[in-house]
């Protein structure tokens, strides 16, 4: 049995130590059991990624993080929705770079569904547009884009509410036209798994996690690097 | 840790029972360890299959197996290149199933990567654009379909020159634009893996392999079920 | 002048023989004078097409009777919105094989509208944009899916209740934007004419028979391959 | 038994009457038999169709055309390769009108084809790309434009030169990916037809003719209009 | 100094003397202090273009002008928001030919903008969809279709009216996901700029003036052929 | 008379004073009378950008210059044909921001040609296809992409060389079905205008030059914003 060890790497400093083992506990539950993920944070670089000055700082770190691992292992997860960099690091990388928002889109849409993504903050619905684009897809299977409009402190103090304003923006995404709601921002992500569960059962709509899709994304280019594939 | 069982499918009725252990070995040293991958066959059906009247023939199949079988599996890959019945198995499954085609084309090609698809027989270029349209893909990606003309028989009678033929094809897709070749037949994915690597490296190009990138969707679309992916 | 024979193939074997004449009666008086329509069905499969399970059990049925039947025929339409088994039986058949799905919205659609669709029973969405893009049209000029939500019996039962869900769901469609609706169920298709045309009447929008489409493109391929067209 | 009578109309004035003649006999054989074929011609416009001024100069006459005599025919065809006027024509007549480059398109390509077009003399590709963009096909369905390069008194002239030329147009397009070949220019369609069908079966590839199609598809549409198809 | 003379072409002969001065004024107030626009009409054709009689009639006026003057003027605006004959001015012509529709779908949507067109008169979304197409971008980034609905006259005679309704339909077309009005009408063009100003910032959304991108472009298109560019 | 003043940014510390002076008049010959180009250069950055990791290293820097200098200038054009952070520099910015890249492609290919595009160094199709798309274009209008492969000192150096290799791939795109040829490199942008009008009359293709194009363009977004277009 082949052991395979995934970065999660973070693009900004903010990561506090306790918050940082809880990511890794939650990434190291959805990841095989031959999988060992390692969350760990960019040198220097922004707090956290609020606008465009901001991943733009990121951008650089993560090329140089991922160039001075890359022997230390077996593939990167970019931990930002936006994922920050994902072209150059492939760029310069021998080893799979895998970003959230590309893995949700590929693996939360299989079967042609069309679909909407949740963010935190106003991001605008062209930059989501953009991703689509970049992943490759029709653009236009991307129904909405919508925002939970919830300051992030408050996201975590106040989890309830969080889950009620999701499930009413799966509602509003399904009148739309969506098939599934993709979570666009890792804040929600990381929430307690089973207020997502219970949100994606009451508004009877598919809730897509990029963490659960990034780590099997993950595993998967490693595996097919591994086998051929 | 929660064990994963998966059922390869093999849509037709002619599969000896040593090449049945030999796809049930190979699919498992893919498989995380976590996972258990099962070959089974239909009940009935076509002995391979070799076009429409044999493909149509198998579908109704694959539904009663999977219908039936439902409670014994976490998840279904159909055994077949061309996805025979993907559609309306996943409308009559809780479980996830996984075409092999479908999924050589989305993990294969992450990147916006323009690329090829070889198969065994002369299968149309149309029909391999079809395959890419339902997987919601821009069939303007498929650059190229070729074939390796090598009846079954021979194909792992005279392996050296099954590899050299699929040298030989992805120095002509590169040529016309393509960016990696996938494998669209299982005959030649279920190859030595050695000669495959060889062959990719030879060319100097990707050389997708579609039980790869199945076991690995199944393992994702599975997870996804149980996680809130 | 040359006579054409076009079959009407019902994929099931639920047609009485009353049912059988009146379709039969129907189809030839669209069809021009030089056309003869036969309505036959298969010799075994589903009693109607309701889901995946029916249409896949049926569609080597078609393939059978095409085949066996080539020489009787001019072409051949298969009776079912769902155009099942279409693609199949035009790579075994000599002669035109028509879909009345694909035929209506390559007909029903000249001039660059946007449409709708309309079936009886709750056909997802999805399905519907996977006959469009068949077709080899862009998805996106399908504008909605609707659906009459009465069952088969009371259609003929209460046609003016189907005359009113018809005028209301057109409504809705042309404030979506779209131009043309097109019957997407051939219980609706083979109701009153009367009663079809007075609900495109009154709702001020084209409403296209898949009946009508079919049968014309019938004779075009016909004459196609007589003419060298 | 309904009669349907078509206006076949030159968008020109340089039509000789034996010409005329030779003309609607070979559209009336191709023509059901409840179908009366008319060729008439503009009042006043272009002696040929050569270029956009003589385009431009002959559109307006079709509109006149077409208003003027709109009760006395059930339908129209613009007798132009490059549906002069066709969208006008359509915005000002209750009557259908079809354009033989569109209804090529449209019924000649059925099945998702790939195709080529060949013209008499050097029209750019970028042309033939609007006629099919503005069908409502994806554009890179269209995958080379040819010319004949005769000029068209050597054409009828010297007709085996023509077909010569022909076989060797669809050999190159062959090789370039296409299915089949679109006739894009009306001197050539109303060539000789067996030396049309002689070139499709030396080039083992449809050679498709807008005067045909033409035919059919304004009987469709007409048909349409009659029994609200 | 090079000094550019751009020809502002109305492709009708309605236009008066004082109206014509005003708009060459507001035309040279928009160009750089090297280029002269000067305002002309063609010498016969329509009063005005209110469908496509009027629009073909107009279209050989067009070309005849512009290869009759061409040595006088270094480029050309088409002054019409449908850019009547575009195409084949371009065919025709040494000098670049400017369409304001096309100049305002290329230039005011820069970002990938997704945008809607407001005209003055009940024209259908299909024809400007087919702008957009022949622009090259995809049609879909059109959102919407609006229309002012007030007669010629009563605009300029009560511009505070038509102003409340711009506005009006700029609130409609970002409530459907519009990011940006396009003005597809001169009438309403070449209103007071203030007015304009008043509404797009009242509404909070850009409104793009077809007579501005036009002539940027223009001076764009003869720069490049003077500069290779 | 108002004056625009236009900032083009070069996001690198290469540049030499005379290089600078000497780009400076470039493009002031280039510009209207009415403005003022004044080239800059980022405090800090790499070199030269020859890779993403340069790329990513420029980008905050592009940022913090136009956010702290936006009051001195109307208008910015980043001096860099793969646009380097022009989708950030337009979200922090009130003042227009052009990118070559885009303007080239937008302006470049009016009347919806087909084009390539060539660069000095080897960068990889993909990325030009990224370019397009983000730019709103079907991405399959770029034909191919093409490299002079010459080191950027000989390319001053022996600059009848580097023409010969222009001409030479300007051949090549034709010969695959481009009508225009985009450069895609600043080195070559700038290089004698003599020089490239001529291998321009030569290929007998058009070469668009991105200074031009984003000079242009940068002056049209400028009186966009001034006029309300």
């Amino acid at each position: 049995m082949t052991t395979t060890t995934i970065c999660y790497l973070v693009p900004g400093i903010g990561l506090k130590d306790a918050e940082r083992a809880r990511r890794e506990a939650r990434l190291t539950e959805i990841a095989s059991s031959d999988t060992t993920v390692v969350v760990d944070q960019v040198a220097d670089g922004p707090r956290s990624i609020e606008n465009a000055v901001d991943e733009y700082r990121a951008m650089p770190e993560v090329l140089r993080f991922i160039r001075a691992r890359q022997d230390d292992f077996d593939g990167f997860i970019i931990g930002c929705a936006g994922d920050s960099g994902l072209e150059g690091a492939r760029e310069q990388s021998r080893k799979p770079v895998v970003g959230p928002g590309e893995s949700s889109i590929l693996l939360g849409t299989v079967g042609d569904k069309r679909f909407s993504m949740v963010t935190i903050s106003g991001e605008r619905a062209r930059i989501k547009r953009r991703l689509v684009r970049e992943t490759g897809l029709d653009v236009h299977r991307l129904v909405s884009s919508h925002t939970v409009d919830i300051p992030v402190l408050e996201l975590y103090g106040d989890p309830r509410k969080t889950q009620s304003r999701l499930i009413a923006l799966m509602h509003e995404a399904r009148h739309k036209g969506a098939e599934v709601m993709l979570i666009g921002c890792m804040s929600v992500a990381f929430m307690e798994p089973a207020l997502l569960k219970e949100a994606s059962a009451e508004a009877g709509m598919p809730l897509v996690n990029p963490i659960v899709t990034a780590v099997k994304m993950a595993e998967a280019l490693c595996a097919m690097q591994r086998f051929g594939g």
